[in-house]
């Protein structure tokens, strides 16, 4: 059970991380903090915080808990903001979608903090963002990554994942860097082929027409398209190393399958697209989420 | 109303017409044949077709409608097994993902005959295939491309557009050449990159391990790469100059971006990402499918 819990951003993921430590009891008071003043107002509105904090210096003042739910790039300032106000007991997270860039914005930002901070990055979401969709659910069943480091407290790594468990969610722990590998793979990847892909669409002289005609298929495959700009183009700068990376090794492979389309080699790229359905179909989570055709 | 409908090849598409075209009372009886004896007899179970024909020729005689739904690299051998036994009176269509090779394909199977065939291609579909998950449903408020050529009857062409209205489709007249420029920009290439997305996943060492940690984001991106091989090989080679093309596009996009990431180009990546998520949002049957996150 924390005391209180200082949350700095009073978004949807924030947002929903004060509602979940409430209905579990885990929390007495959670003190929130947003940049805009609305929507701090809104927040304790709505209930998801008790008290409105007018500065992030204050929303961590007397907090045992402390969530830093921002975008990426405003981590070190807001770990700068925190930091003189933070107790010397209190446990720190983040929610990141990039790790090794925020770690390195604490331990900049923090200072002699650094050891109170779990680096946390939970694989939840929603179509909508915004505290208004804020839920005590968000969590349930959904992964959450830790990455604690050399320099993190072991006693709050562990505390940090009770309470995710907590919370409904199943915890996995890696390092910062394969955290980061494996999402510019499964995640950042695909947002950045998304992006280019309607891009290269409304380019040509016919695109808008083209989309027109567009079906379910296309539907699925550009729906991670409509994420938000700034979140993005943070994330594909701070893991800039391993999205280059992978976006390389995809070109080659599209190449290749270029060239079986270009030789007319259909024993090659029967064999190749057999490859993709296979491993797609075997994914964990595929369900029956498949299409025929489109 | 037609007296009889031929149906050759009673899948998915070929079966959903026939029960639509029975719902809708616009024929009498429906003459079918697949190349798999269990398939038509399952067919012929379901009430799917009235009679099972044992070859295509014997399915097409006596017809005044015909429907060839077979994958498109069996279309020239279907034209050429049926053209003995068409009436010079029938109607011929197909359902093909692409018209300009299939178009080819009549013309060199069907000689004569060529003039009474109207290339045809619905835009539907399900997750799932086969004759069993026919529906008289599936055209409803879908859209139906048609493609006339000079060699095809006028008023043929008219007649399979009042056809298609009548099971409820919405139905689209475009040069052969558009239609193929068209999906190969909409369909096609979306495919061809989560194949090649799914491949370039699978190739690393840690791609396995990587997928354990795909989301939703990744779950949308990649359902279409659940494509039967077949079809999309064959979609893919009958396509292969405009796929080819539009392939180009989408790489060069790709690069600019990535040399936005490399050079830490915020602002251009900011723009970029925005305007892909406004065309994204403008879609037409976009919805609110956008996700915030993953």
């Amino acid at each position: 059970m924390f005391e209180q819990l200082g949350l700095i951003g009073c978004g949807l993921i924030g947002g929903s991380f004060a509602l979940a430590l409430k209905r579990a009891r885990l929390v007495r008071r959670v003190v929130g903090y947003s940049k805009s003043p609305s929507t701090t107002e809104r927040a304790r509105q709505l209930g998801v915080i008790d008290v409105e904090a007018p500065s992030a210096l204050l929303a961590v003042s007397g907090a045992d808990l402390v969530l830093v739910a921002v975008p990426v790039s405003a981590s070190e300032a807001t770990f700068r903001a925190i930091r003189h106000g933070l107790s010397p007991h209190a446990m720190l997270m983040d929610v990141g979608s990039t790790k090794c860039d925020v770690i390195a914005a604490a331990e900049r930002g923090l200072h002699n903090h650094f050891s109170q901070y779990v680096p946390a990055h939970p694989i939840a979401g929603k179509e909508v963002a915004g505290v208004e969709h804020a839920e005590a659910d968000l969590f349930q069943h959904r992964k959450v990554i830790l990455t604690p480091v050399e320099g993190t407290r072991p006693a709050l790594a562990q505390k940090a994942e009770q309470l995710w468990r907590k919370i409904g969610a199943q915890v996995l722990t890696m390092t910062p860097e394969a955290h980061d590998a494996a999402f510019a793979a499964v995640s950042h990847l695909p947002h950045l082929l998304a992006f280019a892909f309607v891009n290269a669409m409304q380019a040509q002289p016919d695109g808008k027409r083209y989309l027109e005609l567009a079906g379910p298929g296309f539907r699925d495959f550009t729906r991670i398209a409509g994420g938000d700009p700034t979140v993005w183009r943070d994330i594909l700068l701070a893991n800039n190393e391993e999205v280059l990376r992978q976006s390389q090794l995809f070109r080659n492979t599209l190449l290749q399958m270029e060239a079986m389309i270009s030789n007319g080699d259909a024993a090659a790229l029967d064999e190749s697209i057999g490859a993709a359905r296979n491993a797609r179909r075997q994914w964990p989570s595929a369900g029956r989420a498949n299409s025929a055709k489109h």
